[in-house]
């Protein structure tokens, strides 16, 4: 009872390896789960993904119950964050074998908050958040000033282009996404403009614009960098 | 009428309430501007974005009027740029129906100026402005430096792919569209050199360039970082 | 004789007010040099044009006379950087125009050079240089890095993609294309993977890469923010 | 003897010069590795490019086994990273002489590994690499978080595409290449959403993601900077 117990208690030896058993366990499920999509599997091929699905769930809901039973306050537990995560990445399964529904797909769709499961494991997150909260203000001051700029490029280049490409360009909200590829400079090509007036603006707002888009990133390395210096 | 005052100051709680307010309507406003770009709208939504715009015209009119009321110094207060933005953020209206020209498009676009409108209740802007005035010099050098580095590009893809693609590269301006597109990174892939002496050229020149052209993004980072540790 | 020695100095006012009027000069003549590309142009525009070039030249000629005739050491002047590239700034029409050539486009180019004329004027360039000075041994170890990535991306992707797309992954040499566009993240999209192991590859490639091609321009910002610093 | 000894010591006079001969040669190999994948190369350059590679071969080898011969511990020599990097640089040529397989493509690609023989001239990655230990957490810090965000990027934009785009966005693994593209901001425009949901969907993706994958060039940056101000 007492090594069960220990399993539990990510301090001890026993601990450590249980959590990067499941850790493994999570990254084999998130990886079948893409492995699913691939068109065209043989018939072997989903056998195995199914099994591995099922020994997954055995593994993961035996998992969730023994966090129930030894939790001090099992209810605390079960409607903690993660208490919900562990629930959500189980249920699906049970549900769809139950019921049979034609819905599979979205519930499907909901073993990928497995993912979230990981993040108890992950010390790294701990510092992500630590490190965003420290940018917290400027990072919001770059999201208000980002979407003033967004909007600004995307009722311009509608001005310039709306008549020249009457399909790329039908409305300010199909602006958005040439402004969203432009001034992150993806650009994919899918849209872009060609009247004279259109890309005398947008070289003006790509200009200007990759000077603000681009700053959170300073921001964040920056922060990340503090946060860090201070634990070691 | 002091409890209507109390409505423009925004220290007080129901100041600031007014002030939410008045922000949701601008944000409200440039959402149905962007609807209203939409092709095909059902004649229902037609009619409710102009009784949006009605309403959102007369809430405007009257804040406009009561901050003339209530300023100590009226003339000045109207050409202020707060008080010249709120008049142009509703004279479009008015002047539109009154005389009903068609040239009503350029007028809508004058709407758009309620944008500056939520300056007024933007502390991040504030703080923007602060630290964009720390790096003036060094944003000024690169404004410089990146306009020397487009027109030397410009030049030199001109001698290396006008013969090889005369449509495209046609004359130094068509030029610049591809040093814009190119230093930015952005490449839509509508133009690119073909030639090996573009391509090579090309090849220095984006090396180089993208080091002077993202640089002012790290200087606002920095000097942003300053200013908003300085307030803290 | 001494009040155009002045114009010379630009410590002076009037050395400034000259200082300025050739910069303009500079600007203008760079212009008419893009206007010229133009294809199509009308014959007044060519007319308006030529005149503008040579009273340029005139003006241009007259102030190297003039530096020359006040330079302390004559010879010393004639053969320092802005002596050689005032020189060249106004030579090729004199020789163009002299022996009438049929090679006039690559002495046109020359003209070009009249762009390093500004240089002598402009504060920020000697700012730059120094900046540039003081990053100089990591900016060198970058370029190494740079070039290194992209001789390993180059040969990786040939073999991968030659056989899939014999024409457009035909030699390292076109696959260095590839990888200058991928690396800077320019991506125009005429040249890309389609083989799975060539875009495992390339992601893995990229990802890593923009970690080192990107660089320098953080270190050129951080740099230019302390030489600028020192000076104020 | 004792010269030839001096050869193999890089604080010597001669061993310098030698060091700098056997630079030139690896970069005249890798130069030659790059002309020889050139369509259609003539014979005579086919005759130049095999004699380059002779007398680089002998060169390497006499190099390697003069390094061997002068070594305090020869085993321990022949084992080490460049003992083993000088080996692989000159093995491939002898077998596939002496052995003539037909598989000879690959052994080709081993002569790249010549490109780490220069390593050991190179000052700058010993640098490098201290600087990427000083920032090693951060750095995987930033690689779980680039894997995670590409993994949920993906699953995401499946569910967007695939129906709409089937041959593109096929399995997560090809919307994997999507996720790397954009997150980069490469974007070649092979691959994009066209839906309202997955251009909303990476739209949010982008301006969240390219605040996370470009964070690393940052830490780089200042790590560097860190290190080569401590040498000097």
């Amino acid at each position: 009872m007492e090594s069960i117990s220990k399993l539990l208690d990510n301090k001890t030896k026993v601990g450590k390896a249980f959590d990067l058993f499941i850790q493994m366990l999570i990254i084999l499920s998130l990886f079948c789960f893409m492995v699913e999509t691939l068109p065209n599997l043989s018939q072997s091929v989903v056998n195995i993904l199914g099994i591995i699905e099922i020994v997954t769930i055995v593994i993961f809901s035996l998992e969730y119950f023994l966090r129930i039973f030894f939790a001090k306050h099992k209810i605390k537990f079960i409607f903690s964050f993660y208490g919900i995560i562990d629930l959500i990445a189980i249920l699906p399964f049970y549900i769809s074998s139950g019921i049979d529904l034609r819905s599979v797909r979205v519930f499907r769709l909901f073993r990928l908050f497995r993912i979230f499961k990981i993040l108890r494991y992950s010390e790294a997150i701990k510092r992500f958040s630590a490190a965003f909260k420290e940018v917290k203000a400027e990072l919001t001051l770059f999201a208000i000033a980002t979407l003033f700029l967004l909007y600004v490029s995307s009722v311009g280049i509608y001005y310039f282009e709306n008549e020249a490409q009457p399909e790329a360009f039908s409305s300010v909200f199909h602006c958005l996404w040439w402004a969203v590829a432009t001034l992150t400079t993806v650009g994919y090509g899918d849209i872009y403009p060609i009247t004279l007036g259109g890309k005398i603006f947008s070289s003006i707002i790509v200009l200007i614009g990759i000077g603000i888009v681009a700053v959170p990133t300073g921001l964040i390395a920056s922060s990340l960098t503090k946060v860090i210096n201070k634990e070691s």
